[in-house]
């Protein structure tokens, strides 16, 4: 196989990238000088090597020192440590950080499980969760479920909380989930009964 | 102009309907049987002979009796006259009817203002507003505001709050609006900042 | 069940409109006043009173004396009767038309078949189709396939063209079908291997 | 910057991927292994060093011995001299050899032209063309432009001919481009006039 097959196939992997978009990059990249092509090369390379998984929260995180073993949020002495923020994966925490509503600590459970699953634990990272759990448990007061609103997030919430259940109820933690409602740019003529329902009952 | 022409462009002014679909519209009609093309036109016809617009709320009704001035949800003694909901138009107040979660009246306003309209009052409801807030005024506990999560929601919201505000605060009722958050379906990863904000801040 | 209810139901019919754009529409009809509906409804009920169905062609076309039987190609004297177009509906000759690039005359087969459809026979024009190339088939130097590009355009193209063999063979007229190829507007990169070998061998 | 954000911002740049699909990619690639992440790096590497613009037409081709200078088209004696094809880009060639319908030999313009564009002759390979010319014209029966149906390609194609007018003139070659008319899959109801024009006056 050519190595113009083999990218295109390789980057065709790729989340969000198709077969025909994967040639339309191989041959863009054919048109750039190599010291491009060796940054792009270079930095993939250097991304696990900079990159380290946080030994606390899951999150990845660039390394600074070798010493690190937590990213900058867990080591960040001002994160409020009463409260928890469970996210699906790294982009969601980004998305909060962004928001800037959210002074907590986050833990990244890695993906998402479906209903009919044989061993979803495999995809969870449920044992470090619990492992955070006996360890600043004491320190916590709100443990918040921020998954998406859709069938899979839902299902991996009910999957976690009744994982969990029991070493929750043994702090004690008051449990919250993120508020459904009108997301911003909703027309009410076009929305769906479940979220009416919610931006009625949850009316402020 | 043919008759063709003459009803593709005034099926062309409805809403949501372009001049390539009017046509393809009229030659439908000509290949039914004059029966069909008979029931539409007179259900056309008949639409506002048989349909009030309630001298309370502002919906259009159906006419069972003549001597009936209000709809069937205000006339409807099971309602509770303690709650007043606003809307922009009639599909706003089905879709709250069919979602089952709301037992209280409604009062539709009949559209939106933009920031910087000259005469936004002449297409808002807002002199009936304030005659029903006078007649019931003294049964309303609670008023919510139910307009669309739109820049335009928001700015109608804004300006009928700010020509009510009077009445309002002579009342004694408290001023809720619809909640905001995750509408159901939503990815986090792909909310913006202000439904992320909304769906911490509103988490439950 | 109530006239909003009944004009929502009988407008969700017609081509293009889903049961919530035909609400839309009701309510909208609303807020017009009793003339503009009653336009509407008159335009709808002279529809058919104001159209025929040409004897020759199978248009539809706008009576201006009820004397005539034919539509306003079919008497036209500058029209080329040497060829004769097929086409599926009305709107394809308005296309054509539009186009400005046909001289010649139309014959509408008003609409397509499937495959494994049983009485194809009943939804298409072809004992009409007969007729005319009876009556004019001694004037025709070519009959020309103008149907779409797709399967059941095709499909149709070569039922009609096995059910009228004889009839075409039995004149000495030309057959031809519209050019494929490129589209206005194709880029070659997004053309399926169909489209690009047209275009190659109808090189020009 | 860290090793995320540089990856990101590189990924970012390339054809079709956005900031947000960019950081989905990074996260993506850190739940991967070391390995996968070498071998989609090594390939990126690899690609230009594994890979040589034919010195005849301007294709990319990888390199089977470093003997080599043109790609396997072009080296293919069973490929028919006497027909040249212009096209934009190697992923347009591909899609001709997926056809399977040409068997000439191709020249990569490498771009397009707009109108106004200053210095178009920078981005297209017209140096090149003409050398080929002055070395196969000899051979050479036609003269194919194979660029898409849209604005860009038109103009681009005029720009060429334009460009190239003498030294064509001066071969006996006959000059084609791609035949217009209907795309596989298009309905006639939809098609532009032009193509409408097109497909009737290349019927066939």
């Amino acid at each position: 196989m050519s190595s113009i097959d083999t990218l295109a196939e390789l980057l065709a992997k790729l989340p969000g990238i198709g077969p025909r978009q994967a040639r339309r990059i191989v041959y863009y990249l054919l048109t750039q000088n190599y010291h491009t092509l060796e940054r792009i090369a270079d930095a993939i390379k250097d991304l696990k090597k900079e990159t380290k998984k946080c030994v606390e929260c899951g999150r990845f995180f660039p390394i600074h020192s070798h010493a690190n073993t937590e990213c900058t949020i867990c080591v960040n002495p001002n994160r409020d440590t009463s409260k928890l923020m469970l996210v699906e994966k790294d982009v969601d925490v980004e998305a909060f950080e962004k928001s800037g509503v959210y002074d907590g600590k986050y833990f990244v459970l890695g993906g998402t499980v479906t209903l009919f699953e044989k061993n979803p634990k495999d995809r969870l990272a449920l044992l470090p969760l619990k492992k955070y759990l006996e360890k600043h448990g004491k320190d916590l007061s709100e443990f918040i479920f921020a998954l998406s609103a859709t069938p899979s997030g839902e299902e991996t919430a009910a999957y976690v909380f009744d994982d969990l259940k029991e070493v929750l109820e043994s702090l004690s933690v008051s449990i919250s989930k993120l508020g459904r409602g009108l997301s911003t740019g909703s027309e009410l003529e076009y929305a769906d009964s479940d979220t009416i329902k919610n931006a009625f009952e949850r009316r402020q």
